[in-house]
């Protein structure tokens, strides 16, 4: 944790010397989980920059897929999805600056099998969908229930995965639109960045008063794309410390941890999406690090890292990085 | 107007035999227009099904452009764009009907000159945007103001182009999403298709009470896919008769003329709204029209027509066609 | 005819005071057809800017399908499909010259059913293929075979489509590429645009000596896009008139009737293609209609006209237009 | 490299108990270097299944870039860009053959300043390009010479970058085409991979006689994407041993490493390449290593790994792969 004292987030934020609450956002406290980000919703919590929150997050089907016999398509209800905790409101947080959010711990919540992964009807990478639309029959419903713990996931007889947390969809509120939760843009939203587990500050742009952050869908671990649409889906207990940058606009979100630097974009098709994070990254890297910016693009032309977070949203997501070595 | 009486409106919509109410939806009425189309507003109007509405639409600068010499990027505030008139609540309209909106006359409203095209930085099909990023200098900003009549537009000494207008945004409320009036999607929105003018009826998927119609954005013409990101601009006051097709139930919006069906669909890329738009095309030919599925698809490789409403907005449209004559 | 004689053919053509001589291009001259168009294939005729040629154009499939239960699978062999007729060496032409190519005539050759369509495995816009890759079962082939004459495609009892003919595949060599005959890329290809056909005009680059022109996959009609990847394809005796435009360097193909002229690009995603046909049309009219380039880039935002070709091939076409009209 | 006897080249190639003969495929042996990739090429060499080629590559612009106040666009001549080595004959090599490259060891070759790094006009990723057509001003043209060696690359004072060569071109002949080398597609080409280095295994599709082998484009490093369309290109002295894996019919290339399998996918838009990545990779691990293929499709998308090879070129490469440890 030493790299923190160095962070973006730590050298920033208004909240850095503040001692700092501890709030519960509880499924209770939560009530009705949103699944929308937006303006326009009722703030479940109000915090000060530097504070603690612990979040009981709810996997990304509400807890309906119960058994391996269960059909995604008789348990779930578009647009119900994806279920999110919040808006929590962040004291001082005004259009023009950034929320930082720094994942601490995510622990699994309620007794096993906790996981659940799916095939989900025109959803996911190799199936005709409502934005790809083929005539093709649907590929097969199939669900999987699947043990875990914070050492690993027991997928099958054959096959233990490692347990690598990380939050799907995080996010501050659009100035005007209420967007789904299934949807990532430039407000951050459904990015399944796999970066973005324990160790990682994420930056949100703030876009209306009091930032109005939103977390959920909390995976066990993913894939590089998500491929199938789903990954290890399951409910936690996320420790998070928010913070608040003033001033800092950022037109899409950045992500820290201790040895990169990633900006993320979001869109289709997917070259453009990988665009948006590396012109970020550019002007971002020459802005603030003082790189001429040709002479970035070029270096980052040689060292660059591109993860793939999904490409089966309604808009896919990549993050851009480099290493912090190359940046002293 | 003798085939209105054989289109789907007008067999199947419940205000067909309704005199109906004509209804005044004025600037003064409207009061602040919508930059959002979603449940979250508050109606300005409650009709009943068979109603006219004459709407006083402003144009999708709000008239904040006002001469040659005015820099869109200094009058111009994002996301404040492409004001709607709305929301309009279509009495008994439920979650799994249709409204449809017959366009009755659109009628420029104000003094010359009326229209206002531009090029605006960072916005336009060919240039670098926000999604499609780019490191090169944007394109310079121009701005045309435009004399037109219901004739003609009077582009220049040089050439006057033909008064063809349509309605670039026209669409019933997502479910919980509220979505910026710059983005189509299947509840319509900002589709700028050429063929949604006079004469035309448009059929909008309902998903929330009462249906919220929204309408905005006319052009006074238009060429297929809005190459620079903006039209001919203008206010006007347009005609618009609303009806509503009880348990008509359509993933996206769907266009009726003299001669024409058309199904539309929008998204990124091009060719999935193309695919969209023709899938529900040989869907709705195979329900409705009594084809085979695979007749169909084989027919529509013969004599689909394909109209390019924008490739500039956050998502594209298409809309996919066939003559009437080929369904008797 | 009379518009020919203001072409950019009849004015810039180095044959069109040459009364041409005509020649037969029989199957039997042809021999083997050619499945690639590049610089290493054998030419078999020379012919002079200004003559005719009479070209005995074999269907997409090469005749092997003959019947209604043929199985594409069965018959085809990838990737020895859409024969050309070619190459046909053009005296004098030169890299960085063009080739003009008149369609003078399309006749239907041999006994009905002329016409075939089918549905092919992986191929086609409303399925997965082998780019769009998915793991869904592919759609059923089916094959129709269809009586045609020059007034009519007998598709069904039901249906009667138009004899509305055009050269699907049509082009010069690239310079040292040799390219399958169904991908389309800035050499021309097989575009599938339903406006080649009798009385027009296209315009090819030439990249190596002598051109190298190749044509064939004649279409006896076909909707924009086609869909299901086949129209109604038929053998034929095409009636071309050639000439050569020197020094006329273009980097498409470009396309002119007697009231369009259209810029043609070919790429994926489709935004792209359509980008490149309307950047081609905006640098042409500026540089040969003295237009200014941002008026004429607004202009087009008002009148454009846009052809989806095909989005089934490996690269897929578009075509954006201007009305001659507006072009005084 | 113990790993390397239970690899599939190791244990399914014919040639993996010949002792071997080694080639030398000096710059004068080669004579004129290859720029496309296909059948109609005099072959440069021809060798056996098992035998090893220690080949003299020439940089991407085959030396003309000099020093930094060279003009790309004045030196460079398309598209004779990206000069390969090859065509080499591998006896017995069959189409529905595979052929497997080991890449032994890559060297600088000559004298310092090996490395060359530029921004092309209308190249790269963050700029409008041929496909990607805009009308902005290109970015300006940049020439950077670097100083190599087998440790590192010396970008500049400030920044020095690690030694991770990779082969950026590697094909068999398609069958018929004949591809430029600037080309990714099936059949390998430029698909600027830097899992491609010493260590890697590469398995192509044979479709013609002999195989064809071409090799060239060597990177010093390369980050994900070759964002700005160059990576540090140089000549090197490349050592790979070659061999034959009979009726092993692969669609899209393959790699292997110690640690990992991997499907390559090139084509645009990028979704559409990670889809055939994905979906060669579910196939091949369902085939080879008896996954029921919905299972390793939804364990795929818990541990898949994507990288992202380039974004820049006329098809975009990514590679899908999975961490052998979990194929037990």
């Amino acid at each position: 944790m030493d790299w923190m004292k160095d962070s973006i987030m730590m050298t920033k934020g208004v909240g850095k010397n503040n001692k700092g609450e501890t709030h519960q956002l509880t499924e209770k406290t939560q009530g009705t989980y949103q699944y929308t980000m937006g303006p326009y919703s009722k703030p479940v919590m109000h915090i000060k920059p530097g504070d603690t929150v612990v979040v009981e997050t709810r996997d990304a089907f509400e807890g309906k897929i119960q058994k391996e016999s269960d059909k995604p398509s008789e348990k779930l209800e578009m647009p119900f999805l994806n279920p999110q905790n919040g808006p929590i409101m962040v004291e001082g947080a005004e259009k023009g600056d950034a929320i930082a959010v720094y994942i601490d711990k995510m622990v699994p919540r309620g007794s096993n099998p906790l996981g659940t992964c799916c095939m989900i009807e025109e959803f996911g990478a190799l199936t005709g969908t409502s934005y790809t639309a083929t005539l093709n029959d649907p590929l097969p419903e199939k669900v999987r229930k699947i043990n875990l713990d914070e050492k690993n996931v027991y997928w099958s007889d054959r096959i233990t995965l490692p347990y690598k947390p990380h939050i799907g969809t995080l996010s501050c509120s659009p100035e005007i639109d209420s967007i789904n939760s299934l949807t990532p843009d430039n407000h951050g939203g459904n990015m399944d960045l796999p970066d973005m587990g324990p160790g990682s500050i994420t930056y949100l742009p703030v876009r209306s008063p009091g930032g109005r952050l939103f977390i959920g869908d909390a995976h066990a671990c993913q894939g590089d794309g998500e491929v199938c649409g789903v990954a290890v889906e399951y409910p936690t207990t996320t420790t998070i410390k928010v913070d608040l940058i003033k001033n800092y606009t950022i037109e899409w979100p950045r992500l820290e941890t201790k040895d990169m630097l990633m900006a993320i974009g979001s869109t289709r098709p997917l070259e453009d999406a990988t665009r948006i994070a590396y012109r970020e990254l550019v002007r971002w890297l020459a802005k603030d690090f003082k790189f001429d910016q040709w002479d970035i693009y070029m270096i980052l032309s040689q060292v660059g890292k591109v993860r793939l977070g999904n490409f089966v949203d309604p808009k896919y997501t990549v993050g851009a990085g480099i290493e912090k070595k190359y940046l002293k």
